[in-house]
């Protein structure tokens, strides 16, 4: 059974950065929320698009040839394939939107490579 | 190319009543934004889920054993095959995601159903 869920409380229930938490499900796709803070590796997605929706303060997404700056109530579609760095000075609260079982690193790895499917 | 997409401001650009209009695709899915008053009709989406999300203003999911309330921030997702009545006392601005060819009617048909992938 589905339940309401309220976005923003959801960022209450968790401290740490660039560890995304899935709140919900839609089919195959997850939503999940993110606090970030500093600078993510550059990285990409092979086989899907990705969503950034940004809920509280702001962030920006580095493309190989263009930056995109993000505030709150705006979104943005990272393309299949399409490499980016997202990069926030101070910390930012952020709704991510894409399919279960992609790696927030891609295939990049490292110290920043997350646990998936950490339901909150 | 992927745009800067300000979810609020888009609902400044029409004013028609239950009638989405498409800001963003993600792989085979679309972000739609619509504003809603007064009750729409039972119906369902036999082969997928359902995302509401309330930008502004308070709304009603009824479902078949409950009805859902939800204010601004919140979310909810319909289970494939869930049939739902959306209604809201007064307009409410709602961001909903689908995939790409969802009927916001499903099978029932009626003076509700709009027209479908219509871009603003």
């Amino acid at each position: 059974m589905s339940k309401l869920i309220n976005i923003k409380s959801k960022f209450n229930l968790f401290k740490d950065l660039w560890s995304p938490k899935v709140i919900a499900e839609m089919n195959n796709y997850q939503f999940k929320v993110v606090k970030i803070k500093g600078e993510f590796i550059w990285h990409n997605h092979k086989n899907t698009d990705e969503v950034f929706i940004v809920i509280d303060g702001t962030m920006n997404i580095e493309l190989k040839n263009q930056t995109i700056s993000l505030k709150s109530g705006e979104m943005f579609v990272v393309k299949k394939g399409d490499y980016h760095k997202p990069y926030s000075k101070n910390e930012c609260k952020v709704l991510i939107i894409e399919p279960r079982g992609i790696v927030n690193t891609g295939e990049e790895g490292g110290f920043l490579t997350a646990q998936n499917d950490n339901w909150i």
